[in-house]
């Protein structure tokens, strides 16, 4: 998710809409798993090939062909044989860079949206591209690697409860994206706990490693917007195409998933706000201690530098000092040192130096 | 109202529609309170059971249901039966985490909105979700907790006095929105009074808690924005919506609770324009006391070096050192030392630094 | 001016379009002046009761009632009988913290501007609220205390110069609104000179109190913005509006006056921008004075601690020390000493500290 | 193009469409100069009056009028009653701290442009207002002063080269406005040289001077970007306007300036962002400096603080130190000082103090 | 690509649409070369003078001249005379600072775009207009100078495969905007690198000269948002324009490139986000640094201040100082000053100043 590993220089220079796959290099087997069903009956099988799919064209049931895994550029390929996908829609599927969009190819509406999960550790988030091809009777989905958010959506179908199996294609690719957003939520949950720890951090221990930490947060915010921000444009432009694979129905449920992808806008902005008040925190912290540094300095100086003076006087070498020849001299130049010290000690006090 | 506590992943996975309640939990029973009125008549009672709604769904009067606390969600499901609520209106209705929004759902329109009041201690500020449906002759309305601003309005109904009694459903909505903005004017008080506090505070002690206070406010103008920007558009929206649930009389009501959450939201820019400039004050407070903080040393250091320097020339051991046989000779090294001291002083004077 | 006293908790609760006067008390009694004119006829009262308004309803003339005091509410009830005014049109004048507005009743156009005017002392400035009702013949004004920028206008209608005669009503509103728009200019004035006064100050002595008087014009810069802001807004509504109360003539007028507000608020936003650079200036002339201070520390005690240790060696009680018997030794050490320092102020002399 | 300079309070309370010249007072003779030409013909001419003017009014041929001076009103006045100006229209060539804009009078256009040239002095900008009347068959143009940009249009007309003469008022017009927008890369040429000098300056000699030189420098962008920014709005005004007296062919060309006004705003943004970049590079100027300050001040300091602190310790007047009594102590002495001196100073080295 | 580097005053003056070159002046020869192709024939030809484009006129093949330099400006004339090209548009090719536009001229649609790659050193940003007109059967394309980015563009036409010498000439023109905008991504990613080592040089090496890199940084990614960001505009101008020029099928590619250009602002906002936050890192880098010198000195000083004032009092020179006869008295002054020092580092330890 860092704005810098955007390395699609690979590509540059072939001609549009050659299948190129750009991303991480994987060594897994392409998993193709499909699921076919209606209201009464529900079938789930593994496929080894994409060939097999050609079985499940012509059906009247709902087909959801998952791919898991996109570095075999032939499968996507086959894919897009059987279900007429436009050169440009598989260079995108491939691609894996893009910005959440949605296309609308008549047909057939496409779909790119981040799916985000955290990292093993210090809660680093991880972003897969998720693409969607929804067709009248059927969901292509395109996963980068294997292990998803959509269990809880499998499991449904496979009971049969719920709204779920008997209603369309255009229901379950709304099922899919909420289960996305939904998964954005704990996310943002994980981000709120490093804002809680890092506020707390920020006014005791003002280390630059906190101050690095604030940056990597804020980072994690920017590139979070950029998976969410575009998320609200594409709902509102399947709203609009008014296209016949959308029943007036779904609309009200993706207006739903509308309303979410808007909140987790406003807790991402304010979120943003608190760690933008983070930095300045941080270098007041910085001044504070400084401030301590130079009090104590002062402190010491101040009280010492003129008793030192004093005793240089005393002991200059002139041949005629009338009071070194006092006896109490030295107790009295002593209980001298010690007034001024506790004169200069009040002072600071009323100061509030101390 | 903190940013950081969107915990919507405890329902992340479950299907859209699927009744949960989030948010605080609560042990106090769901109370369900009934208005029942026209022009001429007025019944009040307290439900025990949400089944006695049905008494009141073929009534040509206006009726007002209210139920605090949404722990309950059988109720809201049976109540949702009567009146014919969408599964996402009433998941909606349970999920207190909504953005302030209207929803068009033709029979009726479904409204959120946040009710503010100041919690006991330090003027924190408590937020609780209340969801309306407004249909053609009856308001439902759902908070999460007993205890709400809607109090004058009841007065309003029971007196029979003023325009309430005599208009319909519409209205009443109205006056229960333009009560909760009401009540955002007390809370913009409490935080006016919160600033100029800080505003004093900030240049006299320019403490870090200050500078956590000043935080803390700024939180809690972002929250009421989030609060209060969206109402704009939920009143927008019923306007645009041309639905007939709203009579045009009651829109220019409307109009004037716009007017209200613009000039709310005037107040909050303008406040955070001034906290805002606060952390400036307070970054140069600090700065101001470093600075007297090292004019301090300058002037106590500048001072006793030079002399400290001649004591210790005197104290030298040389064999041969004419001064030293010199009889004033001690009282003219202390004259030069009160001489140079004087003259330093004087010099800081001119570069006002005393 | 200030964003922190709007206190409109005292009607929280009320029912709307409840008669109360929010805002400063007064103990004057409340003033109705009229003036009732066309092309050739003057004639100018001052009433007693609101009841004398009904004779200038029938008039084909031109009427102009003003109003000064707010807080007789029966004055207010009986002309709102007289002219038809709704009773949110009413509760609007007497809430005197209302946002520049038209709202368009048809019968009549409701307006409501600021009138700002420079305060006594210090160029604070005084804001009070001018709602305006422009009907077919008429135009009533309300005003929250005596003294406006309106002579002018009387002036010619007494004397009859100009179109202001000849025109009718919603020339008069438009010729009113010009004025207080006129007015703006000299408050800009006057805030010109506070900016030009701080410009130097912030330079010269950058003490706190500069600062203070920043902010001061900041937030009144603030203020400013937005009782003209939502001008703008006020004048494009009254355009669209396409109300026959409103002739096209006049209209070409109202433009003219949008355009002032353009330059009021294009003056307010580079005034601003100057503002804001003060800050900075402030907060590096705080760093200079820093490192002026610094500097002289560092030279004092940088020339100062390499004598004094000299010093300090040749103090050394050992039995066996050379140079001490070496006659010369004393002014040796001497020379030895002035030659450091002059190397060190030369040095000094080249960092350019000196 | 100072913000502080709006002094139009000289006209507040005078009837709108009271001619009086607000702007600098000037006591040169106000001078109108006539070209009238057509493709063929071409005649100049220095009128005494402007009585004369009525000679051009039933001419086929293109009159165009110059105006140089506004302080005589009643020329103004003159030509007004010939060309059928609005009051408000001359209101506002005499006013001359207008914005840039166009009307549409339908029987003519009026513009109002800034056209700027670059002062004797320093690179300040000097700012002048032109005000232009686009009929049918002629153009006026009224100057505050003598002086302008135009010369290279006088000359293409006299020589008759070029389209200037085959095409109408309004390709003059345009031409005019074409010139005005050229001299402002000039303009902007001469704040390019400022830019580069001071970014050397801010780097090399942080002064307080150099920093007054870059908020002169950001406020001269300011105010030019407030000339430039309205022609945007100028030229689109008069696109949509749909006036017959702009022909098409002429749109194509009035499109190529508003081509070369978004250059210009292209260049005063990109050049502001790097002046705001200047202002923390001379904050962080200041820092280094301060840095460098006590980088010395410490070096000194730790270094010869223990040393005078040993020589202390054998200045001391016990009676029993057994070290001075031993023969090569001082020497062994002066050697611990001297290698204490040696690993400091490495230690320095070590730490990049050096 | 610096925003100093506007200088059009060498136009100033001339009237518009006069033949002028403004940019860097070069001496190689202008290189005409051509591409003559059907979907079967394909013919690649260097002219050696511009009146040979004559032959292609009345082609039905696609023909594409593409014209590197443009010093020659006969050459541009005679290739406008043989294309209809009309004077402006001819201005802006040889205008080589443009703004990237699209104009849509009904015979043809003429775009100007900036075509970036890297310099040898440093990797600063070269920028080359190219200037392109899209015909029937047609595309000119103009180059400052040799060197581009369409080689795998000749290639595929070269070689026959793809859909390029099948489709026609609006596809060509897509190719060649397609691969200007794949350029942009090779110099994002070593503005990516440039970013990656700057983070770590301005956490490790807070010099002056890491801040200069930060900024030129900042601008050249002001100047690549300049290239970029108007393409937005061009692609959507075209698109809107309905031309027939531009296929049904062509524009499915160009929002492909669209998607492209908002990737790649997208890229660039995030990278100047962090940019923004590295000046931040840097001046607490600063800051630290002062702490660190601050601490060392306040250490050492606070050390041996006291001690050495210890020794001052052991050196004065009373007659009666009891003290200094006891003969363990240096020892046990000696060890009172080691319990001092321990006892300070304790306490420096303690506050983490260690």
């Amino acid at each position: 998710m860092d704005p810098k590993t955007v390395r699609t220089s690979q590509k540059a220079g072939l001609p549009p809409g050659t299948l190129v796959h750009v991303g991480e290099k994987r060594s897994e087997m392409v998993r193709i798993s499909v699921m076919h069903f209606d209201a009464d009956t529900f079938e789930e099988k593994e496929l080894t090939s994409p060939e097999e799919c050609a079985n499940y064209l012509k059906s009247p049931r709902v087909t959801w062909i998952n791919v898991d895994g996109l570095h075999d550029v032939e499968v996507i390929e086959k894919l897009g044989t059987y279900y007429d996908l436009h050169p440009l829609l598989m260079e995108d599927i491939l691609h894996t860079i893009q910005r959440p969009k949605a296309e609308d190819f008549e047909k057939h509406i496409f779909m790119v949206v981040k799916m985000l999960c955290l990292g093993g550790d210090e809660g680093r988030i991880d972003s897969e591209q998720v693409s969607m091809v929804l067709g009248a009777d059927y969901v292509l989905t395109f996963q980068e690697k294997r292990g998803d958010v959509f269990d809880p959506i499998r499991n449904r179908l496979r009971s049969g409860k719920g709204r779920i199996r008997k209603m369309g294609a255009d229901y379950l690719a709304y099922a899919l994206i909420d289960a996305i957003v939904d998964s954005y939520f704990s996310v943002l949950e994980s981000l709120g706990e490093r804002v809680e720890e890092l506020e707390e951090a920020v006014v005791g221990t003002p280390e630059r490693e906190v101050l690095m930490r604030v940056y990597a947060l804020k980072r994690d915010l920017i590139s979070l917007r950029r998976s969410v921000w575009p998320l609200r444009e594409l709902i509102s432009s399947i709203e609009r195409s008014e296209s016949t694979l959308v029943k007036a129905g779904t609309l009200l449920y993706l207006r739903d998933v509308y309303d979410h992808t808007i909140q987790v806008m406003d807790t991402i902005e304010a979120n943003r706000e608190v760690v933008a008040g983070m930095v300045e925190v941080y270098l007041s912290s910085l001044s504070n201690r400084m401030n301590d540094v130079m009090k104590v300095l002062t402190i010491i100086a101040t009280i010492f530098i003129p008793l030192t003076f004093i005793a240089g006087v005393y002991g200059m070498n002139f041949a005629y000092m009338p009071e070194l020849e006092w006896p109490p001299a030295y107790f009295a130049v002593l209980a001298l040192m010690a007034a001024i010290a506790v004169v200069m000690l009040a002072l600071f006090k009323k100061r509030r130096w101390l």
